[in-house]
C-alpha cells in the first residue's frame, strides 16, 4: 500500500512510519520535515500535498497541537487555538483525503487517552479529541456507502514522553510509541470503520 | 435561584424557561430576544451580558448552529462554522459564567442525540456534540475544587421539530421540548457534574 503519514516527524508519527514502512511505501509529511511539507490549517496547502502525493491506500495523521491550561483562565481564543489546530486540521485532512483514496483505502487520526481521562489543565484536550472521535463515528457511515474508511487511534501518553508530561499523568500507564503503531497498522490493514482505537 | 438561558427563544428555550420559571427567577437573553441580547461567538458581548445580568445560581446554554450536508462535498470552512457557533459559542458562554456564579453553581449546556448516533449529513453535529460532551466531562473536574458544576444534556429530536426534520431522524423517537425541559431542572437542581444527561 502506499500510505501518507503527517505529522511523521513527532515521536508518535516516526514510530508509526517505521512500521508501516516494513511492508508499505510510506511517504511523509509535516510542517517542517518529510517528504512534502504541510500545514494543515490551510486549505490550500493541504490540496497541494494530495497533488503531489497522487492516489493513495491510506492516510494517517498523527499531528495537532492543544491548548493545555487552567479553565479558571482560559479564554475563548485559547480554547479555539486546539478546534483550528488538532481537530479541524486533521478534519481538514480528512475530507481532502477522501478524494484522494483508492478503493478501500482508508483515513486513520489520532486523538487521546484525555478524550475519556480527563487530566489538570486539559478541558481543550478532551474535547478536541471527542470531537475527533465523534467526527470519525459519524464520517465512517457516510464513507461507507464509497468504500473507504476511517478511524482514529487514542493512545495513552507516550513512554518516551511520559518524564516530561508526568505531572498532568498521575497512575496512567505509558506505551512505547512502537506499540502504539501497532493500532494505525490495525486500523490501516483491517476492516474497521468508525472506530476508536484505544492504547491504553 | 436566578437562573440565566441562553437560546431561550428557541423551542426548546421556551419549554426550559417555562419550566424552571415556575420557581426560579429566569432571566433569558438570545440573539434577537430576550431580556438581554447576546452574541455568543463574540467575547465582548458575552462580558456584557453578564455585567447586564449580576451574579447567577445558574446558566443554561439551548443554543447554536451546525452544518448539516454531505461528508463528500464539505468544506473546511463549512465545518468550522459548526465549531465557532455550536461549540466554541457555548464553551465560551461556560469560561465566562464560571466567574458569575454564586456559591454552588451550575452551568448546563446542549448537545444532542446526534453525538452517539450519527445521520446522514451530520458530520459535524456528531463532532460538535462530542467535543461539548468531552468539554463538560473535563471542565467540572475542575470547577468541582470551587464549588461548581457543570453538565450537559443530550436531547432527542424534538417532537415540535420531527416533522420538517424527519427524512434525517428515521425511526428516531421524538420528545417533546417539556419533557426534555425535565433534565435541565435535573442538572441546575441536581448534584452531578461532568453528565451527560440524555433525552431518549
Amino acid at each position: 500500500m502506499k500510505i501518507l503519514i503527517v505529522g511523521a516527524s513527532g515521536t508518535l508519527g516516526q514510530a508509526v512510519a517505521q512500521h508501516l514502512g516494513q511492508h508499505h511505501d510510506v511517504v511523509t509529511a509535516g510542517r517542517r520535515s518529510g517528504d512534502h511539507r504541510v500545514d494543515l490549517t490551510d486549505d490550500a496547502s493541504v490540496h497541494a500535498l494530495f497533488q503531489q502525493t497522487g492516489l493513495l491506500d491510506a492516510v494517517i495523521a498523527t499531528t495537532g497541537q492543544l491548548h493545555f491550561g487552567p479553565l479558571q483562565d482560559m479564554t475563548a481564543a485559547q480554547f479555539n487555538s486546539g478546534l483550528q489546530d488538532k481537530l479541524l486540521g486533521q478534519v481538514r485532512l480528512a475530507l481532502a483525503a477522501q478524494h484522494h483514496l483508492r478503493a478501500g483505502g482508508s483515513i486513520t487520526l489520532t486523538s487521546g487517552i484525555v478524550s475519556a481521562q480527563p487530566i489538570s489543565d486539559g478541558s481543550n484536550a478532551t474535547a478536541v479529541n471527542a470531537g475527533l472521535e465523534g467526527f470519525v463515528r459519524a464520517a465512517a457511515c457516510e464513507l461507507v456507502a464509497r468504500g473507504l474508511r476511517i478511524n482514529v487511534v487514542s493512545p495513552t501518553v507516550l513512554q518516551e514522553s511520559a518524564v516530561a508530561y508526568a505531572p498532568y499523568f498521575p497512575g496512567f500507564e505509558p506505551a512505547a510509541a512502537s506499540r502504539v503503531a501497532l493500532a494505525y497498522q490495525r486500523a490501516v490493514e483491517g476492516i474497521q470503520s468508525g472506530q476508536t482505537l484505544t492504547v491504553w
